[in-house]
């Protein structure tokens, strides 16, 4: 279709299905419950790839060799370390508020990484420095979450293990135990199957903010505002917390049909994309299962038994269990605290969200769009 | 035009003249020179009205009675002072780094203030929550900004001066002196006219978060974010920085000829939108002409010559003054230290933002555009 770009075009709300760019990092197609990494089913690389080698093929484009993964893992030991401007700042960041917050947290964090590290604006960097700005980043988010997470709790942060791989340090930077091989391999799992889902909001977000050249932090900041709203899913302990309020498997159908007629939506059901299972979702759930446990079982029970009731309810809708679903129950399982569930996710999408702002950056041209005035028109009289 | 919204649709490039929203809160009419907020012209706001009645226009939607102005004011006063968890963690903040970053100062700050006052989702909060916190940040954001750039100049933050109203108190809390009425009334008219513009980059963004339904300090801080970007405009300081180095008037053409022979960009000068002066640039033109002097002198000089220069080597371009060429000669000559120029313009933008923010969160849908996958068909098999 031409377009001509000086008169104001159309679109629908919320630019849904509104082309914004080309990428070539992956997509979803919602469809057909499938989502890829570069040409790679996403699922298919949870299950055979570490996180390291799927951090590589989306910040290089293909998958390392087993020489180039040993030098990516040698080059991250460093910048997992907290640098000591972030380091002195983390207790009062901790202490803030009466509810633990880490995603406000990280952000701050971050925000003062950037300071301390003069990181340059985007614009100004060549593309070694825009990348190694973006590794620094993706590396520090879990020391930071989980220092945050310690302080918070009043125990001292713990050092990242050069020794342990990203899933294996994760776990043990925040429960202080070197994890079982089965709990590190399925929060691996979960962390890789997590990095990128196509066009979502805080996706956009950080390729809006790099859009205009402003440094990594900046671009990642905002999309850690946006990935925090309601609205944008990724918050596995709400799937549990709904677990909890079930509590027995004859309180399910009372409980869903409560909700639909509230008109409150059912965490951990029903994705903007999907009109089929969440293919992450299959997959967590097959992981659970490998784990096993009372918990797993009531989870299958109640997930199978929304699903029939939500399409009863709601036919024609297609909702089905998505990725917090499942996802919460691994993390519990794994022995991760709850306030931790949803950093878990920002660990591995600050992965994809540095991945979109480094493709932007690449060839960049400032996202601007328009809005329509509405209100009475102009000029009136200023009363005095 | 009607559009499918199950087809992806193609627009221009960087969603140029796409329409995102409508609002109430103004717009530019890049043709006619002009701009208005609500129904209002916003230089003839600037010339008349406070910061405080275009404040409270842009949230309520009219100009306030003299009661309602004074109410207003009063309510401001104590959410200027410093929450005692900023306060704290300041030292620390402005620190950070081999440069003063105001800026990412700023966000880190407002990020704790987040936490420490459990700032509620936009999507669960109320319309006069949601316009609390608004306000809050609005008013602390100055009080903020002036106590990082006196801590890193060694002095001692001030308090807030509840007699001063926004521009005069602003320039206490930076120099440390009460202003002249000159100068108070001169930063004043910068101040209104800078509140807003159109559906600038770091506004997209405030909305794009806040349509996630995240809290109000996750928008602002992706658009505090977006307006460091080189590409988004508004750093005075490039402009007078352009003065320093083309020194004399005999200089002028040598400078400009070199500057646009190797591709760069001449800072103050051209728009995204106006195609004729911009009515900032020649409102603060003779504002700077009243305070006069010989810098005032030389940037007309050099102004009118640049323009001149640019006609003959961009014929039919239409470059003109933006508002950052006059802007930086305002607030040089208003005693602001350089270092606190682009933040002057962030404490009037702060209050455009959430204005945004609030019409956003009014008529909630959620801003997730698409990307069009250009990389190699899936699924590739997996390399072992």
């Amino acid at each position: 279709m031409s377009v001509n770009v000086d008169q104001p075009l159309e679109v629908p709300p919320g630019l849904r299905n509104v082309i914004v760019t080309e990428t070539e990092l992956g997509d979803v197609r919602g469809q057909e419950g499938f989502y890829h990494y570069r040409q790679y089913s996403a699922i298919d690389l949870a299950k055979s790839k570490t996180v390291e080698d799927v951090w590589f093929l989306m910040f290089e484009g293909r998958l390392p060799t087993a020489e180039e993964r040993d030098r990516f893992v040698e080059e991250l030991a460093p910048l997992r370390v907290l640098p000591s401007e972030v380091r002195e700042i983390l207790p009062a960041v901790a202490a803030a508020g009466p509810e633990f917050n880490p995603l406000a947290g990280l952000r701050t964090a971050l925000s003062v990484l950037a300071a301390a590290r003069q990181l340059p604006p985007l614009w100004d960097a060549d593309a070694d420095r825009r990348k190694a700005d973006a590794m620094l980043v993706c590396a520090v988010t879990p020391t930071i979450l989980a220092a945050l997470y310690r302080l918070r709790e009043g125990a001292e942060p713990l050092e990242p293990r050069a020794d342990l791989a990203a899933a294996a340090n994760w776990l043990y930077l925040v429960t202080g135990r070197e994890p079982s091989a089965a709990d590190a391999r399925a929060i691996e799992h979960y962390l890789i199957a997590t990095i990128d889902h196509g066009f979502n909001a805080s996706t956009f977000t950080a390729r809006v903010i790099a859009s205009t050249g402003a440094d990594v932090v900046s671009a990642v900041a905002g999309a850690i505002g946006a990935f925090s709203g309601p609205l944008h899913g990724g918050a596995p302990d709400r799937a549990l917390a709904s677990l909890d309020e079930i509590g027995t498997p004859d309180r399910i159908d009372e409980w869903v049909r409560a909700k639909v007629t509230a008109g409150d939506r059912i965490m951990g059901f029903g994705h903007a994309v999907y009109r089929t299972e969440d293919p992450r979702s299959l997959m967590l759930r097959e992981i659970a299962q490998s784990l096993g446990g009372e918990l797993v079982d009531f989870a299958t029970t109640v997930e199978r038994r929304i699903v029939e009731v939500l399409a009863e309810l709601k036919p024609g809708r297609n909702l089905y269990a998505n990725v917090e679903f499942y996802a919460g129950v691994v993390m519990e399982l794994c022995g991760l605290p709850r306030s931790m569930f949803t950093p878990t996710f920002a660990v591995s999408r600050v992965i994809g969200w540095t991945a979109n702002i480094l493709e932007q950056s690449a060839d960049n041209k400032i996202i601007r769009p328009a809005a329509r005035y509405a209100g009475p028109p102009p000029p009136a009289p200023i009363p005095s």
